[in-house]
């Protein structure tokens, strides 16, 4: 017998594989977030509220199954990985605020700002994004310099205006109207898609792909990404708050466009699932051996129920 | 006759220096902020207003001096200069929000919430700080790559908890509370002498300065960073909103601790002359043979009238 190319994902256990990288993760950013002494504790308070203890970590775990699947370098993916969970969580923060979504729930508890106030959560957000690049480029030799730049560099635009924050920028000049598929697409290249594309470019970085390989790597994160917000859009449709740990229905309630209200549910879910085929393809054409953490991850992103 | 060092300041025309310094900055933040089409308009517009046309841009003027001095790298210096200015910007539109300062006035025109409300403003403020570290980060070999790295962790910290972010949660923490001495320097060193020491620094790795020069040059930063505040709060007292060019009286009226309320107007006007001498020694400690625009520009920002 020789061995299935990409291997059978009947032999890998993800849960294992999630519940170590996990581990890794968590127990970095406890360090790395506002450890006791280091910063006023009016700011590291509502950091580490808004970081540790919640959140599904899908970036992390995408950065770090990326840098696997290229061999690359561990110190810097868990940086990485770390770095982009600080701009999802500071994105989050900011996005909750009265003067954006007014949310009161969050990974069911109570968003930054209630919590805290207003102005500690504007802070707290701001001293979050810096903290990601600040993650990116320690001053010892453990991750090597060239690699730091391209990191900052790749998730700089990733958050920026022409990624995440861009996205939100168009999202919030478009509630209330109608859009067609192209915009709505465009929207979320921008607004969740730069930054999940970033994580498994980031990922990638940490290694020396070829040429192949990142492009296969870069498609499969774009896609991910797509599918990624198709399912956020439909479960804000069938799930309830306490299943989600955020508010439910609230696309609906703001009359925010989604794929559902422009392609109706069953629609959305068919084209989730074309969306996660895409993705698995891509890896097949990656030349890469072990992707099989990348190929279980697309599946449960896509198959989740919250 | 031998020349004297560092040579008398009687020959450098600081005026001349600025117009030509400014330029190069404004042109580059032309360029680089927003520039038509590459993000939405809702985004690029109050990105624009916050940083163009407007503002003394002191901190670009430091990053260039700095790396003259050293005779760094200009386009490395150029885009450093723009990414201070850019962290600059960006908390200043954050600091103006009505859960901050909720100031109407900045640099004579209505802040940027006024101009274009809150949530965009709050999105600007976002997609500055991701632009500061896109624009440190060239992929050509324009900057090379371990100073890229190097500009970044500057930045980052200087940015963060443990300086400008860190600063502002403290002052929030302390609006209508007594604070020593020490607290209020604590508060300064972070709140706005992070980001001028980092001008100063990030000046100098554009080029290669020995121990001794970067030791100094850090100490002339740290130095001039305490007395731009010690001076703010001097103007606060002694100057009127339109020369100011926003609300004076707001630390009194808002009942914030500052040196004038500490110490007395005439004692901080003898601190801050104090801690110009100590400036002007640091650069001739530094063995450094072209400092006359850092020693111009220290004695300008002490004596000046806004």
């Amino acid at each position: 017998m020789t061995a299935a190319r990409p291997p059978r994902l009947a032999d890998f256990d993800l849960a294992r594989w999630m519940s170590q990288r996990l581990d890794s993760v968590e127990s970095a950013l406890g360090r790395w977030v506002g450890p006791a002494g280091s910063l006023p504790p009016s700011l590291a308070e509502p950091m580490r509220y808004a970081v540790l203890d919640g959140g599904k970590r899908l970036r992390p775990l995408l950065v770090l199954a990326a840098c696997e699947a290229v061999q690359g370098h561990e110190a810097a993916a868990l940086r990485a990985a770390c770095a982009v969970e600080l701009i999802h969580a500071y994105s989050l923060v900011h996005d909750d605020m009265p003067c954006m979504d007014n949310d009161v729930l969050r990974r069911g508890k109570p968003t930054v700002h209630v919590q805290f106030g207003q102005a500690s959560a504007m802070l707290a957000g701001d001293a979050l994004q810096a903290l990601a690049f600040e993650l990116l480029t320690p001053d010892d030799a453990e991750v090597p310099p060239p690699v730091q730049a391209q990191l900052c560099r790749m998730l700089a635009r990733a958050a920026g205006g022409q990624g995440m924050a861009g996205g939100q920028a168009i999202d919030l000049a478009h509630v209330g109207q109608r859009i067609d598929a192209l915009q709505l697409h465009e929207m979320h290249r921008l607004k969740t898609g730069a930054l999940l594309l970033a994580s498994v470019q980031m990922g990638a970085v940490c290694g020396q792909p070829d040429a192949q390989a990142m492009a296969a790597l870069s498609e499969y994160g774009r896609t991910v990404g797509l599918a990624f917000q198709v399912v956020d859009d439909i479960l804000d449709v069938t799930a309830d708050s306490h299943t989600l740990g955020k508010t439910a229905g609230k696309d609906a309630a703001q009359d925010k466009p989604t794929f559902v209200s422009l392609m109706g549910l069953r629609q959305s879910q068919n084209y989730a699932q074309e969306l996660l085929s895409q993705a698995q393809a891509s890896l097949r054409q990656s030349g890469l051996s072990e992707t099989r953490a990348l190929q279980a991850l697309a599946d449960k992103l896509v198959n989740r129920a919250f």
